[in-house]
């Protein structure tokens, strides 16, 4: 195996490309957002769908209960014989929330077709992240169904509905089921191309560390005349804590926090500069004028990529209402996160963080925390040089015209970490998003030719994936 | 003038306590919240409420608009005679918001007697501030009024329903209607007791100035794997900058800060120790284990009372709901205040906290304020050798059997400056309330004992008063 012909499953592709978009916006439509328990209802009706879609293809697939939101599994033969690859596809089916709401231009959840720069885009919370891009795959599969049949490999799905709420289950259900799960590699389109002509497989991904702290004081609230200058006010404190989490470099200050970070080599580097990364546009993009922030001494791109951070997502503390309250507030919150890169412990990044905080204390005021991140995440390095990520390249440079890019990215994929953990094997991060996506904000959006182009690119990396048996048998 | 006895109307003033109690509970029940739009029409009844109730005790009273809350204006003309002494009396009839809610044992709108160490309390929003307070002299006249059918001295009321939002409406109100409101000595009941045997008389109050600022970095919240590291994240430049505005030994670092700041002179000091405050004890109260906190180098009692502050009142940024968002959000505001001593100029402070925060923004960041202040009060000091602070000092002296101390307080009330700007006279600072009265906070009391104490003060206060121009005439 395999000697089925990809040239008719790619027409096949161009020729169903409405259809896709339908069955994309059928799954957009559903507000599977994880995090809120309102929408619970819906993560479980969108794992369904999603079951039900596998099952059409000729999937044995199923909706796998976990003690939090469900997974989707199923298990397709392929053409059968031992010597054929089997490949894992994991994605997720949950989306971020959309608020801010009043910020969309339409509905979150009512997918449209906009007109834009780069031709039509579709809109929708879910749009890349990770709804469309999961359907380059399933569109792929139906395109070699219906041209041979089946597909060129044997291949498991794992979908997950908890990945924007911290991937809680996922652990445990890859180490319970890690005997089905098991294949010979894991296909993950989760990541972003270089621009929309230029395919990417991503080798490097940041790992996560994501803590809430409560900083506590007096027993209640205080009146700042009476009170003011008496005591430490508890939001000057946790201010000033958080200030000192970077010194004026913009280095993290929480003790041996790069004592196991692993420097970029001169050889990466290179290959980063040549890239030719445009970090002042990149700035404009997002409204500002300088790339200069952050860490003094690394290039954006390699503090994207290769450094790890401490940012504070979100605060509150006394009175935030209209007007003014000359109120000292007895607790501060703050919700801080972590991207670490390889090789720091996410255990001990956590613990020192913790430590940081507490050790600024002064006498009678206490921190507590809440663990945000299910114990956190490594950061991930793929090997560049394996027969499946090979395969990948050139599915993509058969599409494309031009050989993919190795890059790294900022974010984070726990899953890659599970799959590596409890599988043993190593993930290739193949994924058709771009920069300006709005990921994570309103107007999420995916360019219809990346959708187009990703599912192509699906249908070439299977036929190639195929190919590597032959030669190994 | 006058030689009506004081002796009955004390007598009619322990009669009548419980019907005093219930007209402050009928009061206590209008949530006048003058902070918040959502209690426009409250704040405007109990504006009508009080001018009813003086109109009631034979007081020429309306309610007069502003651009904001009313004021509310009346006028008594005593037993009548040029030589009788002309008092005003200030208060305010506005309280601060209730939250949070979910502190308080019962409704913050539903006075209850609660049984405690010192007898019952009253306990609401505004028990004690300041209707609470405002209701001693309200029933000092009423008792006055129905043992001699008038009252010993000439009054003029006037009660403001925004002292809890900075008093917009004050200096404009008070300078027009100057000739109206001209009185020989101001009363004002918003201020506290040593404790609960000992009256004070309050001799100087700190100022104020309150900012509310917002800094804006990126042109859209931003998903923190993308942008950690490469970007100056709004959230913790804006911890970054308020954690500077102290030293290491709390001394605030905002320019020229210090500068006019009055020392306190060596017997003014020793004046102070002897009063014997126990730092421990108060610090015990608010659930603190040490009074070390705040500017090292001075007491607690000389950082309340005689020195600058700056504190941070509310902090809000990013996502703050419950679970992970990883986000970098695009702007945090702050509300951060100061109180004053003399002789430092709130326009200047205000002034130079504003570039302390701009000078230190990222080029591309920006820093917006909304003042809540209304440009500020300064610190005041009040003369210790009037005639009628002596007349207020021998009053507190026959119900209390002992002398009032003379004391500061760390709290502000801009009405004291705006008499003595628009009016050209000194305010008497005659309080009831305690250190824990939970001022602002959830559960806020005012002990029976003083509010029954302040009602005998005030009336015995009245008959010494009364005696001045007899002296003088």
């Amino acid at each position: 195996m395999s000697d089925l012909p990809v040239a008719q499953v790619l027409e096949r592709v161009d020729a169903n490309l409405d259809g896709s978009v339908e069955r994309l916006f059928d799954l957009l439509r559903i507000p599977s957002v994880s995090t809120d328990p309102a929408f619970a209802d819906d993560v479980q009706r969108a794992a369904r769908w999603m079951a039900d879609e596998l099952a059409g293809l000729g999937f044995e697939a199923a909706v796998r209960p976990t003690t939090g939101h469900p997974m989707v599994v199923a298990h397709h033969p392929g053409p059968g014989g031992p010597e054929v690859p089997h490949l894992l596809y994991y994605g997720h089916y949950d989306v971020q929330p959309a608020d801010p709401l009043e910020l969309w231009d339409s509905g979150p959840f009512e997918p449209v077709l906009v007109d834009a720069e780069r031709g039509k885009r579709i809109v929708a919370r879910g749009a890349v992240d990770d709804k469309g891009q999961v359907m380059t795959w399933v569109e792929a599969f139906r395109a070699w169904r219906d041209v041979h049949g089946t597909l060129p490999c044997r291949v498991t799905v794992l979908l997950e509905g908890e990945e924007e709420c911290g991937s809680p289950s996922l652990d445990p259900f890859v180490e319970a089921n890690a005997a089905e799960l098991k294949a010979d590699a894991c296909i993950v389109c989760d990541t972003g191309m270089w621009d929309v002509d230029q395919p990417a497989i991503t080798y490097s991904l940041r790992g996560l560390v994501y803590q809430e702290v409560t900083v506590r004081g007096p027993s209640r609230d205080l009146h700042s005349g009476m009170y003011g200058g008496v005591v430490v006010n508890p939001l000057n404190l946790l201010a000033r804590i958080l200030g000192e989490l970077h010194d004026a470099d913009g280095r993290v200050q929480i003790p041996q926090f790069y004592d196991d970070v692993v420097p970029v080599g001169a050889n990466e580097k290179a290959q980063w500069e040549a890239l030719g990364y445009d970090e002042r546009e990149a700035m404009e993009d997002i409204g500002l004028v300088s790339a200069d922030g952050g860490e003094k001494g690394y290039s954006a791109i390699e503090r994207q990529w290769a450094r790890p951070t401490c940012d504070v997502n979100g605060i509150l503390g006394g009175y935030v209402g209209d007007g003014a309250k000359t109120v000292i507030a007895r607790e501060a919150m703050a919700k801080i996160s972590c991207r670490l890169v390889p090789d720091q412990d996410p255990h001990a990044v956590s613990a020192n963080l913790k430590k940081f905080i507490t050790d600024r204390l002064p006498d009678g005021y206490t921190a507590t925390f809440v663990d945000l991140d299910s114990g956190g995440s490594p950061a991930i390095r793929v090997p560049t040089d394996s027969p499946y990520l090979n395969a990948a390249r050139q599915g993509l440079a058969e599409v494309f015209g031009k050989e993919a890019y190795l890059i790294g990215t900022g974010g984070s994929i726990p899953a890659v970490g599970s799959i590596r953990k409890y599988l043993g094997i190593d993930s290739i991060l193949l994924g058709f998003g771009l920069e300006d996506d709005r990921v994570h904000s309103p107007n999420e959006k995916f360019e219809l030719v990346c959708f187009h182009n990703g599912i192509r690119s699906n249908a070439a990396v299977l036929a190639r994936m195929a190919e590597i048996v032959k030669r190994k048998g």
